[in-house]
């Protein structure tokens, strides 16, 4: 597979869908970045890697970490995460709070933020140093030492953070939190302002792709199978409510986030990661969704 | 791959499960089938096929009908076929219809009751001989010429179908039916009702999971990039609200139905079908489910 | 009190109302209605009776009809009825469905449509004549042997009528219907057709504005507290979502009909009818509440 | 009318009914009350109060405190009040916040908790010194200066009220909230922690029954148009979601609280307020229910 030229030839067709859509503007410090901005990193699993635009210039992850936070619960709590957090779709706005009332406080998925909010809390009782253990992992899994919280989002995102506020509330009130809300708030708020590349999160995903080497990252251990189950969660909940739309387009497990980046996997095949901060009313990006059907279009290559 | 010891096994693994579950209570006509039976039924890309237990009694696909139904209208409306419905997983219980009154009328995906009665009024409106035409083209996948509607069974369902009455009503009163409401009933019963062994069942999937040769079938003709989007769409829809688990534990597209059948695909592998009447609370076979989860397991083959 | 001069005063009162709103548009008989008519008619415990504008032109009841039939069924089930529906209110659009998803099929009220639609079924079952008892009642309420049916408008409103018909088989799902959904349907349309001027409407429900002389009608008989209950029915639910306007701007027990109809009470002293085709978005007529507003301001009597 | 025969009837005829239900589980300091209490105490307009049972035992008023932060807050804003909260009955639990997530944060009515905090939030941008002044308002309408906040109680709701953080923070998100939310949540809890006898509660509320006297008290003024309006609100939407059925049932305003106290007026006769802890499963006083109910059929006076 030439990657170089399909990278080049997707950068070609996505320009007419340049300057669609508005970054997210709930969040203040994401508005400082430039919206136009646009990168693409593919990896693939025989150790080529593959890169065009925007590749260097860091953004924050916002939601794609709570695929990292997924995958340190999962394998410390193993199937028992699933008392608390549930696998269906959520068939709603990322925001809404009703299923939690109507379900008693299970949040549907670890890929919401009201399920990643519970295991920001389970983070918080099984490890000793939870915001320094999730930032060794990440850094592992990308074999970079310099990704940082962005405090100052964190801190922002915090003040301004009511609808993450209400639901851990709710959580708590239902009795799926252990630890204080607040404690829970911060944690949270610090992993969504993780700041990493196109390169960095491509590479961090990579290893969930890769179904020949064991999944070992300074401390988080994941089996194979454990690992596909991380896909299959991806593929059905990690598009908010486009979860359908981009199975449907695109093909592939995958996260976005509201700063405009969205890492996906081809089992056995590669990881790839895409930013512009440009959103969708859907919150995801627009040329990162475009990029990413013309990629699997291009290739004839999807889980399907 | 040794299908037939991997059948074996399956069948040795699951007798734990036999006689959990209840089958459908609300058609009578279902209880009058021995609840026990067990029969699966794999057919790979090669040309092989492998069977095990009772796949040669006939039972009512019921839901699985919809898959048919769907690739029906999509190769006749194409992508026009998304303004009336979508390829979203409703996040609910199979029967729910606050969703219709939330989203005006449009069901959430072709695989649920509500886009079933849409697609079923599309085909009557775009097909000469709906009955007729439905009828041969599921004899066509499966190149069996015996294949029938149960006209008792569809008349039954008819007489004490509320909930599927109650929501092509709300459908037609947002406008999206354009056919007599009771016309749309009677032949979405009716296609409910048609009667498959696990041999035709999986037979009739296989060209879903086949991307090598085009998808032609009495009329219905498909792209590549049709059938695999029909495969996205089983993958998050096709299991009502247990399609996030379905996803997570067998990693395979599929489409149960309350007769206790289920087809699934592995692409480019196989297509399967495994039946069993009992069903746990979400309306899916309890054997069935068990079965493809082993499969999928000792295979180590899913699309994740 | 000078009812003559109020109603004068109110006529005057109202005429920058005159032209604001649409009469409902979902019936077509409906809009062969002159929408700018405007009549009211009040009738005093002690056998007066005042009137102003149109107020011997006949029109649709509508909803107000429910009325009718909870007293009927209230006579003749006493507390039993409450088995089949509630008396709260229904805090939602006068349509909504989802709540009869939530509680299982127990209409929240007899006011709703849900609710008139058991209340219709109770009748067919404890009745032997249901539609000529019902007529004869409502006959015998306003001494008038001329209120009829109209058979045309009940035949047109039922062709139309898919939401109230995925409201009854949701009923009949549930079980909480007896009859034939058909027959259900025909019947409810019928007593919505039911055409009354205001005078005869006023005249209709002052005895349950009375409570010093026995409710016997026909042969359904209320107690003085059954006729207080009906109050404190109208009083809680006889707006759909608008009832707490009502009591907050009005404070009467009342009823209202998209024909542009409102019925309404004040205990001990005397019922009014008023009649505006033109409504609100909530489907109550503009100039009708604006009347009943003026009205309790002006007499400075109210339930409060 | 005999009111000292009246409530000494009641009191044989409740007797039943002593011992059903338990006291509110989830507010730790209520649990240290004799669950088993009962008082009642009546105020008319011309003077006279009758009491029976324990009356001179104070309890938390909780929800009762809303109707005079409905009362401060409505002399102060009139009908711009009714741009941040609705008038209509919820028609849910007391605690849903799925109400808010649809109507985008405009709550139902000023007497469900999310109202109650709006009004709250209103009250501290409003007054100088909000909770002196409330403390002044509420011992001004019972002439008695050592009405006091529970400030351990108070305390330690806050610490345990997650619902209603949560929902000040749906509040705060949809933007209906000007204050601090932990300042709002504070003095919310306060306002709930007030602890009154039945005869000061019942004394309180005779000022909303009686319409020849100016309301006037400690700088809250309403007109007798305000009084009746309250009025209205507390008889659709008083009892969370039993409003109906108390109105069906009793058939005069008034509000609940948690702690097992009930105030009800009949305009322009008398104030009563009862008190028994033990709740039914909405949250409302059985024996305080019941008495009322024996109440107004004893005296065959109701608003109907």
């Amino acid at each position: 597979m030439n990657y170089d030229q399909i990278l080049q030839e997707i950068y070609q067709e996505i320009q007419p869908y340049a300057g669609q859509g508005e970054p997210a503007a709930y969040i203040p410090d994401l508005l400082k970045v430039n919206p136009d901005r646009y990168g693409i990193c593919l990896h693939t699993l025989d150790g080529q890697d593959f890169a065009m635009g925007d590749c260097d210039e860091r953004f924050a992850i916002q939601s794609i970490s709570k695929v990292f936070a997924l995958a340190m619960g999962f394998a410390r709590l193993n199937d028992r995460l699933w008392q608390r957090i549930g696998v269906e779709p959520s068939g709603n706005a990322f925001n809404s709070i009703f299923q939690l009332e109507l379900e008693h406080g299970i949040p549907r998925n670890p890929l919401i933020n009201a399920g990643a909010l519970v295991m920001t809390d389970i983070l918080l009782s099984v490890l000793e140093y939870p915001e320094r253990e999730y930032l060794a992992f990440v850094r592992s899994l990308c074999g970079c030492d310099s990704i940082q919280y962005d405090e100052s989002m964190a801190a922002s995102e915090r003040d301004n953070g009511y609808l993450n506020a209400a639901i851990v509330n709710m959580l708590k009130y239902y009795g799926n939190i252990e630890n204080d809300v607040e404690r829970v708030l911060r944690f949270y708020f610090r992993q969504c302002s993780v700041k990493m590349n196109c390169r960095e999160l491509s590479r961090a995903f990579l290893p969930f792709a890769d179904h020949t080497r064991a999944f070992s990252f300074d401390g988080t251990e994941l089996t194979t199978s454990q690992v596909k189950r991380i896909n299959a969660i991806m593929q059905t909940c990690g598009f908010y409510d486009e979860a359908g739309e981009f199975s449907y387009l695109v093909g592939l497990p995958g996260k976005s986030g509201v700063g405009g980046g969205i890492a996906a996997i081809c089992p056995r095949q590669y990881s790839v990661a895409v930013w512009s901060p440009r959103l969708n009313k859907k919150g995801n990006s627009v040329m990162g969704l475009k990029a990413l059907e013309l990629l699997t279009t291009k290739t004839a290559v999807s889980i399907f």
